[in-house]
């Protein structure tokens, strides 16, 4: 059963979580002073609109026009109960999952995209550079960056550079320039840490480019509140008052706190972060504050980080690769809002692989990994007979990630 | 602008063209006796329910629940005014596709996959056989396939099977079996034609076992037609009476006939198949009674073809690589119902990218040639100043199909 809205039903402003938050949110730090970053150290980076974003205390944003325009290219996504996936589980919970991979890149990541690149556009930003690991979020800008007229620059870890060109490839088709990073070092592999390094210092020294993040900052988790919006509005359409649980994968947090932010300030719905076993940064790290990247150049946040050093093991989840979490999403899990749980691979791509036969549709390695906590929570149903309603975020498809699922039907697939 | 509808909207019945053809269908022969083919002849290849709406000249055909209820997992698809593509032209036309991308499987081909999985899971029948070259026809038939619980055995064209393993990994996942064909000679690359020979043979041989065709046949057309049906439904909604063009790119003819076929009875709707200028069935081949595959089992169906033998270059978009045609479609194109136009592939893929940077979405390489005339119909009214309304079939999405545009972006495609 899907509920689907029309066009308009789009949200006309998105929803800002941090005046309902447990706690006050620790303010980002200055890499050389440690003192409290000001807008004029965000400028060479993010346009002043963004900018206020990102510190602003309003509980509601205004979504500008030219930004619906293109969010209702494929928005109001659907919101599907998975009714095939129940009866397969024998479950008396019902499971929803709001169908985030109908977007031309394939995710949630064009929400935040296409507001990004429009604020740079208005500013008068003629080019835009990102990092990109699996290619998601590069895919996304890379989108975005084509439909309002910016050049985009993207910086792709080498490692990904070289073994998935589909990614660079869909990047290409929508005009950007795709390079491999560590431009510094071809023997490197690079990682999310060096791209953001190049693609940081790339924009600080032109001044017609900027730079574009794709999770972690509040700004980017704000513009996906669209996300759980439209699924507060379908779940009433189909007769449900609230959600029980809402999941969600968490690499830097923005998927999930574009799903569950929205139902933060009820105190019945109760919230999940699944991370991989691989890279357990909120069910394992140290809150503190730590550089987003890897050279030290951005802003310390206050979050679970695994240290910025830390150098995950190659999963196919490459976008829950990330060794810190959004500020957000660190606050609510340090303050008992939203719990936490880690899962290995083995057992997130058995779950994805039920899914597509039971469903139909194939899950991004990402998406799976909320799928697989669904699923667990709907069998715990099973044995103690309550009716739940489960609602998790089906982040993006799986399409150009068929080689992991090779790895897996083959056996070859390493369970850590 | 997206027109949606609820997925209540999906059609309860499917319209059959054969009574308002221009002139009446010749029947298939027999390829021993050439005679016509009786219901006996099929019974080793398909259950009664298909046979009889193979002949059937009934003008609607109820759809089953349980197959309703597969396509109201991805149906109705959205009708999209594609303003932003227009703009880019600047033309007076209205431009408008039926996306089909947005199904599991990536394309069209699930509509029919889904009711043949159907009937023949009511007929008892436990095993599916069928072939597929570049892997769309296969996909939707493994999809379907997991959804009713029927084994299905693939037999994939060897060349595509060895340099697409992306498209095996899909029907894998959701649990087919699939081998390079021509089973019989490992050094062969294989082709559609030896594929369906395998298949054949494979369900001719076993009585738990029934063969699936992807296009071509009048009951596979018929499956399709819910796109033309609720196509006209959201035109209707958006304020247009009718289209003055409807646009498919025609491989076999059955993402064409789905889209057009419901449009025949109105005579004010000029109907238009688009194929490559390397396999110029319609534009250049001859009308004649012909084989469906290479090794000559299957009945001879009267059609346009460039014979049996044919050996078409290896263009990307490999769905439009078929020597014949529908027998629906030919009959339309012979007696003056609907036109043909052949395009070489570099135009094809330039409108494919424009289309990319405009409207969002990135195309099969098969819906590029829907594209490419499309966008040449709305070059034209803008020389002429006529306000048409353009619409044309989105029959998939071309992610997998990025080496393609790799090839056209870097200029290693050739042209023809």
């Amino acid at each position: 059963m899907r509920i689907v809205l029309p066009p308009e039903a789009v949200p006309s402003a998105w929803y800002n979580v941090v005046p309902d938050l447990p706690a006050p949110l620790e303010p980002p730090l200055h890499p050389g002073t440690r003192q409290p970053v000001g807008p004029e150290d965000l400028a060479p980076l993010f346009p002043e609109a963004l900018i206020l974003q990102e510190v602003t205390s309003d509980p509601w944003v205004e979504i500008p026009g030219p930004v619906l325009d293109v969010l209702r290219l494929w928005r109001p996504t659907p919101l599907v109960r998975a009714r095939r996936l129940e009866a397969a589980l024998g479950t008396p919970a019902r499971i929803y999952y709001k169908d985030e991979s109908v977007s031309p890149a394939g995710s949630h990541k064009p929400n935040t995209a296409v507001a990004q690149a429009f604020y740079n556009q208005q500013a008068g930003t003629t080019r835009l550079t990102t990092e990109t690991g699996a290619g998601q979020w590069g895919s996304a800008l890379a989108f975005a960056s084509a439909l309002f007229g910016l050049e985009c620059k993207v910086y792709m870890v080498r490692a990904s550079f070289q073994q998935k060109p589909y990614r660079r490839v869909l990047m290409e088709t929508w005009g950007a320039s795709v390079v491999p990073s560590p431009v510094a070092d071809p023997e490197h592999p690079g990682s999310l840490g060096t791209a953001i390094s190049d693609a940081v210092a790339d924009a600080a020294g032109r001044a017609d480019t900027h730079y574009a993040l794709g999770s972690v900052l509040n700004h980017v988790l704000l513009h996906q509140t669209v996300i759980g919006l439209e699924a507060k509005e379908q779940l009433a359409k189909a007769g449900e008052t609230r959600p029980d649980l809402v999941i969600g994968s968490c690499g830097g947090g923005s998927n999930l706190g574009g799903l569950a932010l929205p139902f933060v300030p009820d105190p019945e719905v109760a919230l999940l972060a699944v991370e991989p076993a691989s890279c357990p940064t909120l069910t394992a790290g140290r809150f503190d504050y730590d550089f987003g990247d890897t050279a030290g150049l951005t802003p310390l946040l206050s979050m679970y980080t695994l240290g910025h050093d830390f150098v995950p093991p190659t999963i196919h989840a490459g976008g829950l690769r990330y060794h810190g979490d959004a500020p957000i999403i660190s606050n609510l899990v340090r303050h008992g809002r939203m719990g936490a749980a880690a899962y290995p691979q083995g057992k997130v791509f058995e779950a994805a692989v039920l899914f597509a036969r039971t469903q139909g549709s194939v899950p991004a390695p990402e998406t799976a990994h909320a799928i697989r906590a669904a699923i667990d929570e709907a069998l715990r149903c099973k044995e103690t007979g309550e009716e739940r309603v489960i609602l998790f975020s089906y982040s993006g498809h799986g399409l150009l990630d068929l080689q992991a699922y090779d790895d897996h039907l083959a056996g070859r697939l390493p369970d850590a």
